[in-house]
């Protein structure tokens, strides 16, 4: 259904009134909508319409992977005392200045100190404490020996070391003072995030909301994975791997379901999305002259920005936005599944980033060496889905055969997207050149660096 | 309470009879418990003990993340048919020979197939049949031009191009035959393939098991985070960061709660994590005169195989296995929160990985430029805690500050960990090192690289 809307934009002169398309709109603003462009401004018109969401609370427990939209500041110091770093005895340094092995100084051990135990008592000249990994220092210690420094007689212990000022003290406050500022905004949470907010007894925590992408897919043709597929219907495999590569970066999506080819089916599904942050329609295939998806947009307030992108697979991508306050973006993909899923990589996936509050939108790039010769025609931006090897320190990659965008398995067996630039018209094998990584399991190692 | 487990161990002789630890053992296989070994001698023991889990059922959209555990054959052909790629005319090629533009052939506009329409009406000389993206190819047509190379004018449609044979035909079967193998065993499971087995109609797909960690921490002194931490208590935090860890990489993880100094709720707690994959313990502090830890899980049945890595933070280390039939992996971590964090990184998570299917177990590594000087003993590995940097195509790392192993800051902070090499005792600034990356975020990019 996105197909038919650009079908028949497609038939439209190359430069259109906007006033066509939303016909309240005021002359005094007339815009156009770009059509043909670049991938580069294509992303960038994405980028510009898209803002970063508001904050909500969380419980600190489910905050894994969510971006921090406050600062946490401190509210314990930690550690609350000064502790023992070891096993061993709590000493008065003074004592002990003639300990050197093998002649020991013999301290009685006058008491113990667990961890989590409360202990008054001071340690006196001549004396040592037992004392345990996390156990407060006693009040006239200076420093804590080792067990394994020390042997012990029933109430005497005989140490052979004679110990720097606090040594084997790990200081009151060393983690953080009360007030100190500890995770920046932006902070992406992971795990020594959560048990540092355990640790302070934060329950809650102010995060970015995570985008909600109401996904729609629409033609008479498409069935749901469980439909009889008799009579050339086909599944409407998009909308699963759309939630997937939603599910993917953590966005929330919402399946709208199917929409069939009447103006009031269309117009009904759309509307269930608008309250999404991101609404993304993808058709089954093309029906372009039962375009119900282009009226329906227009009713609802949609000002379309751009169609048509210089790049393959994926050119007939459809991007706008529902005017007014938190109107959602809305990306019109091709119906083609590597088309609709590469469209949804290269413009939807940075857009949804960057509104979860991620400031790096892109996906890791690296060097690699083509094993292959590859050509086009000059003109479009080609991403070439490639199969990734390590090869010592050198990344080799390899197309993933056929590039036809009906091909799902080009996609399947691709860890990859080679940048193919538009202008080129030639890669050799033996070349380097730019892969987005895709697959990022890739990059794990069999090795782990020691 | 692992510390205390550690702590009566590190009073035992260096070298130690089994039978001390497991009474039911049969003399003729004595074994001993290796004690103070290398990091890569502990994660290949690990690794030894350490199996693949066995397959499960779940449903085809719940599967993303997860290992297959089967081939997956295509039980379809796909598409279904030749089909048209483009929105335009499908023509009979013999009919176009002379068209070159601005000339065109006027050929007569039969009939229109859509997408999922059944049409069985075959085009004859002379005649074109409008069709759209993914409509069927009508018998006797063998190529499609596009729209945009056509004027169409009532029921005929001028034509300005020859094309080739089968040009815009997507041919049947050019995806996937039947009975093709299309995603291997052991494959991760992405978007591309949840919406390929959705095109097949697959509702369910057998994956590896994902393994269920058993937390388990203890100590009269822990309080969980909404717990009043006066008199010396401290938050439980390490439970938090350990399932934290867990839930990155997939496991399941069951919180078993703080077990208190008896031997009582030691092992009460301890035997319910028997059922689980792996069993890990973690202590807030060492108490190590009220070990209670070692004697329920000698009761248990567990074979203590290693105590003490030379590795900072995070020597006293205790791995083991419940003997019998799918007893569960133990690892006594330490009770400071970044040597918990750092052993579970380097010993916990790669056998997780393991057993849910991956076979590349570690980190992405990197070659990074240090920026400063960093000096240490001879005899234990360090993993220090450093931020990266880009600078142009190369990486710079930092060290997070204090390195003790009571700041989580520490931690907190880093992106990488640098593996300092036992023996080494000095790195210089503007040495290459070795990274671990355990914030994988960090590789993501600000440009898409196009």
């Amino acid at each position: 259904m996105p197909n038919s809307w650009a079908g028949y934009l497609a038939q439209r002169p190359r430069r259109v009134d906007f006033r066509r398309y939303h016909p309240g709109f005021r002359a005094g603003t007339l815009r156009r909508v770009r059509e043909g462009i670049t991938p580069a401004e294509a992303l960038s018109c994405v980028l510009d319409e898209t803002c970063v969401l508001g904050s909500e609370v969380v419980a600190s427990r489910d905050a894994q992977g969510r971006i921090l939209a406050e600062p946490v500041l401190s509210t314990r110091r930690l550690p609350p005392a000064d502790n023992s770093a070891m096993d061993g005895y709590a000493v008065r340094r003074a004592d002990l200045a003639a300990a050197t092995p093998p002649r020991g100084v013999d301290l009685r051990v006058a008491f113990e100190v667990v961890a989590g135990g409360a202990s008054d008592a001071v340690l006196s000249s001549g004396s040592a404490a037992r004392i345990f990994t996390g156990a407060p220092l006693p009040p006239g210690a200076d420093a804590v020996v080792r067990q394994e420094d020390a042997l012990r007689d029933g109430d005497t212990v005989r140490i052979f070391v004679a110990p720097a000022l606090r040594e084997n003290v790990r200081n009151a406050g060393e983690d953080v003072e009360p007030g100190e500022r500890v995770i920046e905004p932006g902070t992406r949470l992971g795990p020594a995030h959560l048990g540092f907010l355990a640790s302070l007894g934060r329950s809650v925590v102010a995060v970015h909301q995570r985008p909600r992408v109401a996904v729609l897919s629409g033609g008479d043709e498409l069935v749901e994975p469980d439909g009889d597929v008799a009579g050339g219907r086909i599944v409407s495999s998009n909308s699963y791997s759309i939630a997937a590569q939603c599910r993917e970066l953590g966005a929330d999506s919402v399946y709208l379901g199917i929409a069939r080819d009447t103006p009031e089916d269309v117009e009904r599904h759309l509307r269930a999305g608008l309250g999404s942050d991101v609404l993304v329609s993808s058709a089954g295939v093309s029906v372009g002259d039962r375009d119900y998806v282009r009226g329906a947009l227009e009713k609802l307030g949609c000002r379309l920005l751009f169609w048509g992108v210089h790049m393959k697979p994926g050119y007939p991508l459809a991007f706008g936005r529902v005017e007014g306050e938190a109107g959602p973006l809305v990306f019109g993909l091709p119906g083609n599944p590597v088309s609709a899923m590469m469209t949804f990589e290269q413009f939807v996936r940075p857009a949804l980033r960057k509104m979860a509050g991620f400031t790096a939108l892109h996906r890791p790039l690296l060097r690699a060496r083509l094993v292959e010769d590859l050509a086009k025609k000059a003109g479009r931006l080609n991403f070439v889905r490639v199969a990734l090897e390590r090869d010592g320190e050198t990344w080799l990659a390899r197309s993933t055969g056929s590039q036809s965008s009906g091909v799902l398995r080009s996609m399947i067996l691709a860890q990859g997207i080679l940048v193919f630039p538009a202008e080129a018209t030639r890669l050799a094998a033996g070349d380097e050149v730019t892969v987005q990584v895709v697959d990022e399991s890739v990059l794990a190692r069999e090795s782990p660096g020691f």
